[in-house]
């Protein structure tokens, strides 16, 4: 997906707020806005949002010294997320469709994003998590469960802290004898890392691994080869989160993307409104 | 006021919206976005946020050709605002507290503003007006009253169109024997020039004369002598509006500013919330 007009003026608040996160010299903070205004002054509009969110994010590792600023909140997530574990595991193992319903949970824990809006109440997950099933799931459901019944080998991107606890549900509906995740390969946001997997015990569930890369979606380019021989040779992908939508909407690759729509950029791209829980399958033959 | 950090993400997103506004062409609104962002990459934060905002409408103007794309949506305020003027009229006149009814109903009419928001709706004109006087009126309204009573002249700064015809009812509490009204020099968003105020019919009146600026705001050095002489020999001066409130709040005249406070960021500097409606008298002796 390339990044939209409606980006720019998005990007300029997500520098401020990021700044204002990770430090309080407002030197700082001046200096890393006027940086990002010329850069995006200058800016190739048909690179996608993320690559422009990891420029931001480096420089403000660089300026300020600070390598991973959302760890606190980041674990204050996994936590939170752990402790509604065991009563979301109850309501997948009563479901009539529990891949649908593990499904769902693990969208609605998309919600858990800090790149999208500045803070994140606890409570607004909570409550999405609990009534994630009376919302609609819109997409390519039937086609999601015959690939899924199909697919020998699944690679599944994660998304964000907090939201990978829940991801362990549907994990667990796939199979994870045939299941890879992978996580960012460095701290970005609050995106989740090999040490957050570790931390919520998904690497004793399935193999995990590191993308190699710092970019808060899944640039390619940027991505190490053990990342890239797992992602051009799994039958299936199952893709977490506007970030890697919107650097693999174009991929070609049989990938389901699950997701929360927060922005209208990416709810023009998808065509749902924003708020609206997704699993839509890649365009295929681009 | 200097433009405060939050101004800047503002400001680009008034730039798409009013680049959108005037053209449906995408290079367009591309080009005047790179050149904003590359301005606001070396501006001087120092200078007050109508400043930048005269910058980028100049620019959208040359790069267009349309000297007034806000004509039609004016007049459709002009005219609203008159429908509703006999109904107001009559409120004041009932009112055991004209003076200050009039003051809430010229305040309340700040709402009519294309700068501060994208869009404005109708109804929440019509709500804003004929529930005005349920809303408190904070500030400093029995100083404003004794000023009133003091001055032998009065200089009643304009901000928008529709809202000049509500200041009507607030310059005939004044006196307007005593009052000369400004309005902008040129067109410049939907902010009130000489043609509005012939249009609603304020030049009958009262004295009314441009202040020879196209900014959306009182920029002293970028007006005209004949305002800066109103301006420097008003005893009072009555300013509306957040635009002329940006511009003027470091100007140690006998000044009060009235406005709806519409931005956060003009909101710190009064010390009062978002949607408050101020009449408030500015620092004298800076």
């Amino acid at each position: 997906m390339k990044t939209g007009l409606d980006c720019i003026p998005c990007f300029v608040r997500q520098t401020l707020d990021a700044s204002r996160k990770v430090t309080d010299d407002p030197a700082i903070h001046v200096q890393i806005l006027r940086e990002v205004l010329r850069w995006m002054g200058e800016m190739d509009l048909s690179l996608s949002p993320p690559v422009l969110a990891q420029r931001i994010h480096r420089r403000l590792r660089e300026l300020t010294g600070i390598d991973d600023p959302y760890r606190e909140e980041k674990d204050q997530h996994n936590q939170m997320a752990l402790s509604l574990l065991p009563g979301l595991r109850a309501q997948v193992a009563a479901s009539p469709d529990p891949l649908m319903t593990a499904a769902h949970l693990a969208i609605a824990g998309n919600i858990i994003d800090l790149g999208a809006k500045s803070g994140l109440d606890e409570s607004e997950v909570h409550e999405a998590l609990l009534h994630a099933a009376e919302k609609p799931l819109e997409g390519d459901l039937e086609t999601f469960r015959e690939e899924v019944a199909k697919a020998a080998t699944i690679l599944y991107l994660a998304d964000n802290c907090g939201e990978i606890v829940f991801d362990s549900l549907l994990i667990e509906q796939l199979g994870p004898q045939r299941v890879t995740l992978a996580v960012r390969g460095m701290p970005i946001i609050n995106d989740a890392t090999l040490q957050d997997a570790v931390s919520v015990g998904l690497d004793k569930l399935v193999p995990t691994l590191g993308n190699g890369s710092d970019a808060p979606g899944t640039v390619l380019d940027d991505c190490s080869d053990e990342f890239k021989n797992a992602f051009e040779s799994a039958d299936l992908i199952v893709s977490k989160g506007q970030g890697n939508f919107e650097t693999l909407s174009d991929c070609g690759k049989n990938i389901f993307f699950l997701l929360k729509v927060k922005c209208p950029v990416v709810a023009v791209s998808v065509g749902l409104p924003v708020g609206t829980h997704v699993l839509r399958r890649g365009r295929r033959f681009l």
